[in-house]
């Protein structure tokens, strides 16, 4: 650390991003990445004059990805505020709303970027315990009086909460925002994108980094009433109004329209985690009932950071979180067929 | 705005970006980009291969990127910093090192963006006038005992400093930081990264949107001691770890590589500036002895806004600032032969 950091950063902890080891190729299923390639209609308009054309700057007004948003998911383009990556709606959301010294309530278990936001813009961060079985208490969050993000489904446990619960929170809390960060949402039966339309304190943040196989373009979105994506832009303009880059807009502009490709991709994704939980069941494994792309499990015998590193030294990656409550678990992304017949390869070496 | 906004942004004024309409087509001298398309080489590295893998994320440690600027700048990666533009390079630099009511310095007249960033992150900002004639006053930094930022080139007037001015400046001032805006550096005679190495208060940042064509893809970057982008990157990991994408990752690597290319573009640009400079003189223009690929002219008898407006409806855009001092003026970027042969047809009909 340079003295010239200001004092309030001097203790900041930054996020961990799940690790990239180069030393080798990995069988990669711990950053909750699609096993597909993004739609072809990706690859049609990344065209040569796409690229040849980047001497000029992009939209920042980001029209043309709002509209195509507002399009898939049938809400209106001033709903929509667009972002490098869902972290960066996220950092926008609690800087804003939060603001300095304001109040922040997300559950102990959960994102653990939420926990880093709160330090890096100085908010208040009150954690709400899971209940025993992992799921978020709604009960909890009524009249809490303070701002809220939930992950929903919630990560690293792949639990989701139905939108009645949702809203009841939202109701009740009329006075601050309810983040609601729907990063896995389509591999979950519902999205509270709908209730966005009735409570004006509903945010939902999507992303295209895990359906929509475009990890490495990093664009994410918020729904939300208009007077609350008028104040994310102030923000973003203030910041970097051109933090969504020219490919990245045609890129992901392309892709919400191909609904078909990503449905099947879907499919395919919910169909190998089926397979999966199936096959650790049948290895004793204790799971969560994921509505996600990955799975959280836990084995009765052998301790996670063991099987985590012996699947580590076999070539697999999974996740594994040394934090109070799921030491004892690993979460592992859902991969194609190929990569889970490795994963279950090595971890039958293991057991 | 909606209730939700934190009090301390509810007054905050975004940055006006050059305006990018789209009812017709344009003669752009807006926005200071370049008019040639970015190095072949990287068409080369934007291939199929590399978008069908972005289902992946991008490294955030950044090291192929840091890598191939350190090479071509010839320090070291740890004295790389890299973000999602310049803008957002900026705003961790004074996010981080001035912090909430601490102190920034500035030229009254240079890029508009400071005054947005000292605002959002409440800091106090103090606007050293510039001379008369434009140029910046290096004495008048000499122990100001506060952060500074300058461009340098300076933008819109495209007036430079001599390094051991800035030196001076660093010296002088041990417990603050200083930060040289070098956006248009490579249009002018000198760097300050040099000077990187003696000064460990000393930031150097620069661009890949103008000389390098690639202001659509949204990559700059910062050269510093390795302690101060230790300190940046803690903040940059703490709001938005990806935040540069595996496509501007591919591309920035490979452009910066092709110092040959963009030798050309820029000795191009500066003739066709020089060239443009004439053309202004002989219709009576008054100009700053520009080092940047633009040139900030004033005509003695009709009024700048009226120029703007007359070249607009002529379909060729440049800027002008409504802004004390310098709204005699006209910014005009450098565009190839035929742009300016465009922008000067436009202008001989206005006068």
């Amino acid at each position: 650390m340079s003295k010239f950091l200001a004092h309030e950063y001097q203790s900041l902890v930054p996020y961990t991003p799940g690790e990239q080891p180069k030393d080798r190729t990995y069988v990669k299923l711990n950053t909750n990445e699609s096993p597909f390639p993004p739609s072809p209609r990706v690859l049609q308009v990344l065209n040569r004059q796409k690229i040849e054309g980047l001497n000029l700057y992009s939209d920042p007004t980001l029209s043309e990805l709002r509209g195509a948003i507002a399009k898939a998911l049938d809400v209106k383009a001033e709903n929509v505020f667009c972002a490098n990556g869902s972290d960066d709606v996220l950092a926008f959301c609690i800087m804003g709303f939060c603001g300095r010294g304001g109040s922040l309530a997300c559950p102990d278990v959960s994102y653990s970027f939420y926990p880093v936001f709160a330090d890096l813009f100085g908010v208040q961060l009150t954690t709400v315990p899971l209940r025993e079985n992992y799921t978020v208490c709604p009960e909890d969050y009524s009249h809490i009086g303070k701002n809220i993000v939930i992950a929903n489904p919630n990560a690293p446990t792949g639990l989701c909460l139905p939108p009645e619960d949702i809203e009841r929170i939202a109701a009740s809390n009329p006075d601050h925002v309810v983040i609601i960060d729907e990063a896995y949402v389509d591999f979950a039966p519902w999205s509270c994108v709908p209730l966005t339309e009735k409570y004006p304190n509903l945010i939902v943040t999507q992303t295209f980094s895990k359906s929509r196989s475009l990890a490495g373009l990093r664009v994410g979105y918020a729904i939300a009433h208009p007077a609350l994506i008028d104040d994310l832009n102030r923000l973003r303009c203030s910041f970097n109004p051109y933090n969504v880059n020219a490919l990245s807009i045609a890129a992901a502009s392309a892709a919400i329209a191909d609904a078909d490709y990503y449905a099947d991709c879907v499919r395919a994704i919910i169909n190998e985690r089926e397979k999966t939980k199936v096959r650790l069941a049948d290895m004793r494994f204790a799971m969560l009932d994921s509505q996600t792309n990955f799975v959280f499990a836990k084995h009765p015998r052998m301790d996670a950071r063991t099987l985590y590193q012996g699947l580590r030294d076999r070539g697999v990656l999974v996740r594994h979180f040394a934090a109070p409550r799921i030491d004892g678990w690993l979460r592992i992304s859902i991969g194609n067929q190929q990569q889970m017949d490795a994963f279950f390869a090595a971890l039958e070496e293991l057991l």
